[in-house]
């Protein structure tokens, strides 16, 4: 059996503006560590950048597919060109850029739009019945998506606000630690809260392989 | 006893103008999971900025402290700031960064200069029996620094024309794989090849586990 081919769905390349590198890169470990192999992908749209070191807008614009690259050494590809037919599954790691260039949930809430070619990708890996994994605040831009298909079962961790938002939007949402993930076995859905609870890169990591194995051992079953 | 304090030296962000992603997020992992507490540093310097996706320089230039930022997820101080007094140990991940920002080998290989204040640090950790670990590239800036006091015993994998470069420079080049970390053990450096060998992310990444438990393990035996 070939390993199978799991896109990497990168929104930047840092937390406040882009995707957390630490739950992308861990996302990428784990990818490598259980044989499969990672294929990054990135919107080609631009976004506000925000200064890392002070947590504030700088009114310049970055390129999420440029910064993404950042994360991927180069090799990565528009989410508006791959085709979901070479894709075995997906995986979303979080950070606001998730939640602010993915779809504009940190702007509207549950009132949201995902990006046109990020909802097509996911419902398209859904119908292919393809596992898709969410860490962080993705499962927000998840719950979006499958709001058009009947919802799905999601963690986020704990925090109300955003669970709120998740059930509102037609989605049930599970509290669970930051080690551990959500399968949500008919959808063939996996969510772990990663830094939404943090506290620190070691159970993020732990939650986030422990994402990657489920969303793999699915695809494998589906592969079969 | 306290958990070790490691000072995590980052460049910028991103394998063509700064610190190697996936070797800092596997430094600050490794350290995580060691129970010990990364501190991330940076020198407040600009560079030339590369464009990840083409690979081409953009004309523009970046702050490394403010790129660096985004792998510290905002938490992170200057190297001309930080005491040694307040460090353990020093880690160093590589990408082009470690050779362009912090010194510029990538430019003038063994004629190079180091940033004074990254030359004032590492002295300083080396002067007060402090361990100090490099990955990638950056054991040439280790080189150089170390030229002033002996030299080491180093590896960056098996490129002869870098090994050529670090025996220049006055130290001991060694061939080591990607899994590995060579231990120096009355200077108190530990080096592992990461990307220069490559190929993909697990292998790095345990190469890089393997010099931080190195590392830690020095700074206990200097602890006590």
């Amino acid at each position: 059996m070939a390993s199978p081919r799991i896109g990497v769905v990168l929104s930047g390349c840092g937390v406040f503006d882009g995707a957390e590198i630490h739950e992308a890169v861990c996302t990428l470990l784990a990818i490598d560590e259980a044989g499969a192999e990672a294929v990054c992908l990135a919107p080609d749209v631009e976004f506000d950048e925000i200064d890392h070191l002070t947590q504030t807008p700088t009114g310049q614009r970055r390129s999420a597919l440029r910064e993404a690259a950042r994360i991927a050494r180069g090799k990565i590809q528009s989410t508006a060109e791959v085709d979901p037919d070479d894709l075995d599954a997906l995986i979303f790691p979080g950070g606001f850029g998730a939640a602010k260039n993915l779809c504009d949930f940190a702007e509207r809430g549950p009132d949201c739009k995902s990006l046109p070619e990020i909802e097509r990708l996911v419902l398209a890996m859904h119908g292919a019945k393809k596992p898709i994994g969410f860490a962080c605040i993705a499962p927000a831009l998840a719950a979006k998506i499958m709001q058009r298909v009947g919802g799905a079962e999601l963690t986020i961790g704990k925090d109300p606000g955003t669970a709120k938002a998740i059930e509102k939007m037609g989605s049930r949402h599970v509290v669970a630690p930051v080690q551990e993930a959500v399968v949500d076995r008919s959808n063939l859905i996996v969510t772990t809260p990663a830094y939404m609870l943090g506290p620190s890169i070691a159970p993020v990591c732990a939650g986030i392989r422990k994402m990657v194995q489920e969303v793999i051992a699915l695809s494998r079953v589906t592969l079969t």
